[in-house]
């Protein structure tokens, strides 16, 4: 099945994962007094699977430039805890007004959108909670560590993350076009991803020429992660991708394949997957893993989309 | 006016404030592409004004250990992007439902709750990439830096601030007691206000006695401070406190007048006041500015009140 003969990739993904699920089981806070609802929705949306897409760049990032990745596992959850807030956040009625989410009702409809926002907010602390936990503190370099959460901080703000979230809502039924699109991708998705990459790669004791390699990677990731997203709206398996499909589409959100079209859009996410692949020989072979993500994330297209399921069934 | 004759309070706060106000002007980010709206915003939000009074509690816990309270204005600008956007999120109208704040229509009516969700959002994510900005981190030491970040974080986090707002919200119109009142102020006020003070010192090189000193006058002082909100939402001037007053009794909230009347609440508060004076003599001549501060947050309830604004008028 992997592309990668060399490399085995769910091996790796497997123990990280595990290794994030349980950083962020241990450290997270326990309700002390009335606090019960709050901490019960955060956790709901947090510990609800996922791919756990961006502490796994961070923990790359740190591993592709000779780091213990096992020192920044506090880091990494954080990331995944801002990745969380977004989605719950975005999931708001008066956002993007999504029900289901990691194949589970989403923070608001299992409890209720005032929650909901509260628990968004407590986990963007909590993500910076444990970036300066005194565990991690010891562990690592402080000036670097302060310059990763700078950059996390930075990409995540009202001029990355947040700022592109604003715009794709304002772009809702509006006749867009490839410039205003690509902003979007890269505020809402690209800037987080490529952060998450450098940050562990700050830890890991990068040099300035490895980080600009990396952030070549990461853009380019970034984006093929964000059109794969967008196409897996429409030819997506709900149960696969664990939200409900056409969504985008429903709501005239402007995206690649509303622009371009299937094809043009795959094609589209190939060049940017080839681009990232391409800036890691870089590395030689430390850049294994980083290659093997990039092929998990074009394949996608074929492994989460309902045409290819059925076909493997049927094999 | 002022009750301490030898220290001049009003020239204190105006230093500070003016000083609080430019840092947030000058580093607040500009809008470089379509994100334009939502850095209107937050900026809306958070440059009309208000008291900073957790800078300003930040830069005084710095001062009285003997810091230099200019080089962590950066540090204390970051406390007021967390303040406003907490002010922005509680007014929503599914949280506490305010349509004025600070004398202007709050965020969420002068925009829409989608742009006022991502403004408050954007803005706790802003106040990391200023306590994190090169130019604070190279004045401080690093160690204390992170520290502080840690505190903060865990202050305004799921079991400080934004628990405590979720059982604020869970208490409108229902039957309250004085153990679950004590703990909402305790962690929707308190806790900030207190790592606000205790970061400044933190990063003004404060002893661990010092620390201790603090925490008993942060923790009183916002205890007054939240029971003085309280009694303004009846007895306040809206034009004073540039928010509509009956809000809390409205919506049911508890609040000590609601479970003790006006005196007994007048009384409690003061009561708190003395206790955090009487915790600064540790300080000596030194803690002069946070007596003056504590002294200011007691008299809101005359300056502030619309009865006595009338006398003053008929003086």
């Amino acid at each position: 099945m992997e592309k990668n003969n060399h490399f085995d990739l769910i091996s790796y993904l497997e123990l990280r994962t595990q290794r994030i699920e349980k950083i962020l089981e241990t450290y997270f806070p326990k309700a002390k007094g009335y606090e019960e609802r709050v901490i019960s929705a955060s956790k709901y949306s947090l510990l609800a699977g996922g791919k756990r897409f961006r502490p796994i760049l961070c923990l790359a990032g740190c591993e592709v430039v000779g780091g213990d990745w096992e020192r920044i596992l506090l880091f990494a959850a954080g990331l995944e805890c801002l990745h969380t807030y977004s989605l719950i956040h975005d999931d708001l009625p008066c956002m993007d007004d999504d029900d289901l989410r990691r194949g589970k009702p989403s923070c608001h409809k299992a409890f209720d959108p005032a929650t909901a926002i509260l628990a968004g907010d407590g986990l963007q602390a909590l993500a910076f909670e444990f970036f300066t936990h005194p565990e991690l503190v010891k562990k690592v370099n402080k000036t670097r560590l302060l310059k990763a959460i700078y950059w996390v901080s930075k990409a995540i703000g009202l001029r990355g993350m947040v700022g592109g979230q604003m715009v794709d809502l304002l772009m809702e039924g509006k006749k867009g076009n490839p410039k205003v699109l690509k902003w979007i991708h890269l505020h809402k998705t690209v800037c987080f991803m490529e952060a998450s990459l450098l940050s562990g790669a700050l830890l890991g004791g990068a040099q300035s020429k490895e980080l600009r390699v990396l952030s070549s990677y990461g853009k380019n990731l970034g984006f093929a992660f964000q059109i794969v997203d967008d196409l897996l709206d429409i030819i997506g398996d709900e149960k696969k991708i664990g939200k409900k499909t056409f969504s985008d589409v429903k709501k005239q959100k402007l995206t690649y394949p509303a622009l371009f079209g299937l094809e043009k859009t795959k094609a589209l996410a190939s060049k940017h997957i080839q681009k990232a692949i391409e800036s890691l020989k870089f590395f030689g072979n430390r850049g294994e893993p980083l290659k093997a993500l990039a092929n998990f994330i074009i394949n996608r297209i074929s492994t989460s989309s309902k045409s290819i399921q059925n076909e493997q069934v049927s094999l």
